[in-house]
């Protein structure tokens, strides 16, 4: 296999939650490497209006032939599907919702990309689809449906030769991040003092910084281009350090200076808690590049910390 | 494991699906065992208004609320998921309206059991799911959707203890069947004298009778009550007899006493016609007892042919 940082990584680019943190963050990175990028975009999403330069929008409104002309417009060399409705915990109204944003309309891109012709996919999956193993067993219902999706793009590929790669997300951090995730909890603490509360704090993270997480979307789509690689294939995307949640908050530490007031164990672990990561493939010839210390010192500078 | 034709069945069932053709089989074969039979049915149903004896009627407009409801009130020993929507070949249009039907109220159906504590679930699967061989490859979208759902059902087992079985059905028969399926063309130009436009016909089938498969749902009902079965399995539902196209009508042509004028060769197998069915695993202690020449004949005295 030749190096696929030489390859070419094509004209046309069709992403998918675009405006998520991971997305915008893609659709820059894109932009960037030269790629006409068009989103599609639900009416009500930010950033509707005043696209950047090289940025085409294209409206979602829930019907299937939406989705079949941004693809017919677009023609796209490759398609990024990151949009999702991500839940660590669903309550019983955000059935409908889950379903229509992690499955349906991931198969309506599908279908529109058969119908167009349009053959290179990047799917978006989550390390949660492999519970303490290496095997399909879902944490949450989220995790689920990413597996169902792929399950209907192993149709599509077979059927319509569409080829595919998925790539596994563990945990994702960065500038600009505004998820009420865990780092946005500690770097609020150093900001107002307060004393997070937290679990006993034993579980292992993989984070990994959305600059890594976007080079390995662009690697994928070119890999992609390899006649040689499989129709569809899984890999992890790792930010190389797993550490504890403990562990984590002393590198946070180090980077500041300053301890951090937590109160360890004043909440239960989650049901379901992950305690092990998933040990998945590693995508190949690609490694993230930011190592914590390096990305949190620049979340603490971002925030004058 | 004892026989599990000993085992109770349970006092209350739910059906989904309960208007279409095995479906209002089941109800009636549920009804004779001594069921209180619950139907969770569209509002547009035919026989919404006037249920047979010892059933009742659940509405469900597509909410998650309607199947909550629905499993509250009828606090079922088991559900029957036999609703979907069933396409050999899709079209674009269809989508949205199959993600629902397979996928979508499935979900609600497994939420609303967990959300109730109800246990036990016989799932429709179908053998389209192991396109020529037996590991997972979905002849069409239709069975890849089914596939999906199996997914989600992986979570609710796990997380919410449900147990199901999954029965993975062939093809089904049987009188009062009005399905444009094969057996009907073939009975239609037994009566008109038309040529029916056939493929070269050297497809092989499973036709299973529809008494047999309900009396295979009440089994898998039975067996899902022994502690020993596992969380979730899969079992194929054989006719018994698995005969090619062509064998078939002879078969039919005897118990007719006539030969029925077919043009062989006229229409191409369907794309991804399957040539080769799945040989999955037998239902434990369950076998098909209507063999196609007492069906077929059946069908006849029905039409009087």
């Amino acid at each position: 296999m030749r190096d696929p940082s030489q390859r070419v990584l094509g004209q046309r680019a069709l992403v998918t939650g675009g405006t998520g943190f991971i997305g915008r963050n893609l659709v820059r990175h894109l932009v960037d490497a030269g790629c006409a990028v068009h989103m599609l975009l639900r009416p009500n999403s930010p950033g509707t209006d005043n696209p950047p330069a090289n940025v085409h929008i294209h409206l979602y409104r829930g019907e299937t032939s939406d989705v079949v002309e941004a693809v017919e417009r677009s023609k796209p060399d490759v398609v990024f599907h990151l949009a999702s409705l991500f839940l660590a915990q669903h309550t019983t109204d955000q059935i409908v919702p889950m379903i229509q944003a992690n499955i349906l309309l991931g198969t309506q891109l599908l279908e529109a990309m058969a119908c167009a012709g349009v053959k290179s996919l990047i799917n978006t999956g989550t390390s949660w689809q492999y519970f303490h193993g290496n095997s399909y067993r879902p944490v949450n219902l989220y995790a689920s449906t990413k597996q169902a999706f792929e399950d209907i793009l192993a149709y599509y590929a077979d059927a319509a030769g569409i080829r595919a790669i998925n790539l596994c997300l563990f945990d994702s951090y960065g500038p600009g991040d505004t998820r009420k995730k865990l780092l946005r909890i500690l770097l609020d603490s150093l900001e107002t003092d307060a004393e997070p509360q937290m679990s006993p704090g034993d579980q292992v993270l993989d984070l990994a910084h959305v600059d890594d997480i976007c080079s390995a979307f662009l690697h994928a789509a070119r890999l992609l281009s390899d006649p040689e690689q499989p129709l569809v294939s899984s890999y992890a995307v790792s930010g190389g350090q797993r550490q504890s949640l403990r562990e984590i908050v002393a590198i946070l530490e180090k980077a500041a200076g300053r301890t951090l007031r937590i109160n360890w164990g004043a909440t239960p672990y989650r049901p379901r808690e992950v305690m092990q990561l998933w040990d998945g493939p590693a995508l190949p010839g690609w490694q993230p590049r930011i190592t914590l210390a390096e990305g949190f010192k620049a979340l603490l500078h971002e925030r004058s910390l």
